[in-house]
């Protein structure tokens, strides 16, 4: 599957977690397509929620889309960033739905990148104690991650995503002619999550990123359309498995339980999520190969691959190591105060263990960039 | 089924939503068995919640029984009463989660009222999205109404619950001797909810409830006991059909239209949410009556009992009817702008529809009292 320079046609890849069934769709343009929001829940009142950064770009447009199927269509700009994933920018939504009297039937869309999808799908769930929402990513690491799946929270200062729901959206619209506007910062970020997908589930899939990743560093819409398809594919096949992280779906966490603890340990919002995943995967892969999982080979493939995207390899000082192991024991994966890695014990294949406090130090001593 | 002194022996009553089943156990001194902690989620952790009313009275006791099933229980006293049914109280629980090291096994426990319960029980959905929690509700109110169905959540300024979730608890307990320190003015409070349950849906019970008010008011054993198993049935059989409040459940909003506009409008907590209902259900009558569904032999039948029980029959002064209904047009069960309210329209049955303003505006002026 080598990257071409022509838009593939728009594909669509099904969730079915047993419960629920919705759409993907993934193209060029469709934000603009009526087709695309047809056959979504009915309501009189639809409200679009979006961030300073990307309403002016995209609003306007939904909202003329959306005419035709709701008679009024409101729009919230929250505040942008990570730092204001929490409590008060959800609660702008909340005042904005009781000042318009948004009833049970009012459909919420989000229209944004990972924070805004969460948020609005986290205040989906608890508006009137449940309503519709649609995911419209608009950053790359959106519409191959965060917007599939149901995952919506709020930060708490101490924990990422620690206040949240499983809610599933009605539909996920991906225009990948979104991704134009993405300051070339996020679409790294975005990479993480996709990189991610190879170690953990599918190793042709790490073949063809390391192949085609100057592609999409360079924006191909062909080898960006595969990405964006390939890792919802994986995606949806995992969510449909595992809605609610039983098991399996841990394995989608793949260099998260470190990349928390950069966000949290350094503030959220300090760097973006998708950098701290990056730097996440060289540390688990670097665990897995301490603890004889993977050989060094591998650990530095995916060290080097992360560096190719111009992601952060070098984990942030965060203080003692035990500052670290302090912040890893809120992760949500973690059992009676143990913390539980997701390692890779093959390419393309992932499991959740625990490690050796004394394993993970190494490790991040190993590292460690110094203080600046 | 006349009341009698003697207490009668613990009972069960199955909720089975489909995809759910728990018990609501009822029974003098349920709080002290080791027999009612058997059975669930098990866990390292517990925490229970309660407030500074009732966790002087039976945390001790609660934490002594739960020392057998989990290694660590820990309390934490939120403010009490419906003015703290709001997102500060909630993070008072988040913020001890996260101190603690709770993790997604943690199982929460609320003990006390109405309040306590609906807001662990959001925490409780919440908390790393969805940890099990166990209603220990030790108000009337609480024992035949809202510890049972899952209905959980925090208020808005702007209207009641209108922030929360559809999380089913894994069981409730109903220590009847836990009534004995309700005080006079919440047990009246919780009254108007066991009353509710003869108009709506059985009309037997509301002759029991009228022979038996004496005795209930008087805090006859039997009479309680009961008073709250009659209730769960009912709200279980409900609930069963029902859960997610897609139709029937609406019914056990009989007075709430109402209520919530007497409590929003007043402030919270001014009123306690069982007062509002009482009188809610009076006006409720009276528009039942005003639109031809019922005499007005019904509607003062009611009005007399709600007024033996020591409920206000008289609704206070929010200002202007229109008010009253910019009040009543956030209640979620509102659609596209349009109250709909829980009517009678035969003793035991009731239904769901819109009436016209000015027969709301016509039942206010003639139930209003005048401002102090």
């Amino acid at each position: 599957m080598p990257a071409a320079t022509a838009s593939p046609p728009a594909a669509t890849v099904v969730v079915d977690t047993g419960h629920t069934r919705y759409d993907i769709r993934i193209g060029e343009g469709l934000l603009d397509e009526p087709a695309s929001w047809q056959g979504l829940p009915r309501a009189a009142r639809a409200l679009i929620v979006s961030n300073t950064a990307v309403a002016p770009l995209y609003a306007a447009r939904l909202r003329t889309a959306l005419g035709g199927a709701y008679a009024a269509v409101g729009l919230i700009e929250l505040p942008d960033g990570e730092a204001h994933k929490d409590w008060p920018a959800l609660n702008l939504i909340f005042d904005r739905l009781l000042a318009d009297g948004a009833d049970r039937d009012t459909v919420l869309f989000a229209l944004g990148g990972g924070v805004v999808g969460d948020i609005c799908g986290f205040a989906a769930a608890c508006w009137m104690r449940g309503v519709p929402f649609v995911q419209v990513p608009t950053t790359l690491l959106a519409q191959v991650d965060s917007s599939v799946g149901g995952k919506t929270a709020i930060n708490h200062p101490g924990g990422k995503n620690m206040i949240g729901a499983f809610w599933q959206p009605a539909r996920v619209v991906c225009d990948l002619s979104t991704l134009a506007t993405l300051p070339d910062r996020e679409l790294r970020a975005g990479l993480a999550e996709v990189i991610k997908y190879g170690p953990i589930a599918d190793a042709a899939f790490l073949d063809w990123i390391e192949a085609n990743l100057d592609a999409l560093l360079a924006r191909d819409p062909a080898a960006l359309a595969h990405a964006v398809r390939r890792s919802c594919e994986i995606k949806a096949a995992v969510v449909g498995q595992d809605e609610r992280e039983a098991g399996l779906r841990a394995i989608l966490n793949f260099g998260h339980t470190f990349g928390h603890a950069i966000e949290a340990g350094l503030g959220f919002g300090t760097w973006l999520h998708g950098e701290a995943v990056g730097c996440g995967m060289v540390l688990a892969a670097a665990l897995s190969q301490r603890l004889g999982l993977v050989d060094a080979a591998f650990a530095a493939r995916i060290e080097r691959l992360v560096a190719r995207a111009r992601l952060p390899v070098q984990a942030p000082d965060l203080g003692p190591p035990d500052r670290w192991l302090e912040l890893m024991r809120v992760d949500k994966k973690a059992q009676a105060g143990q913390i539980r890695f997701v390692l890779i014990d093959a390419p393309g294949h992932a499991l959740l263990r625990p490690a050796p406090d004394d394993a993970v130090r190494a490790v991040l001593a190993a590292h460690t960039a110094p203080a600046a």
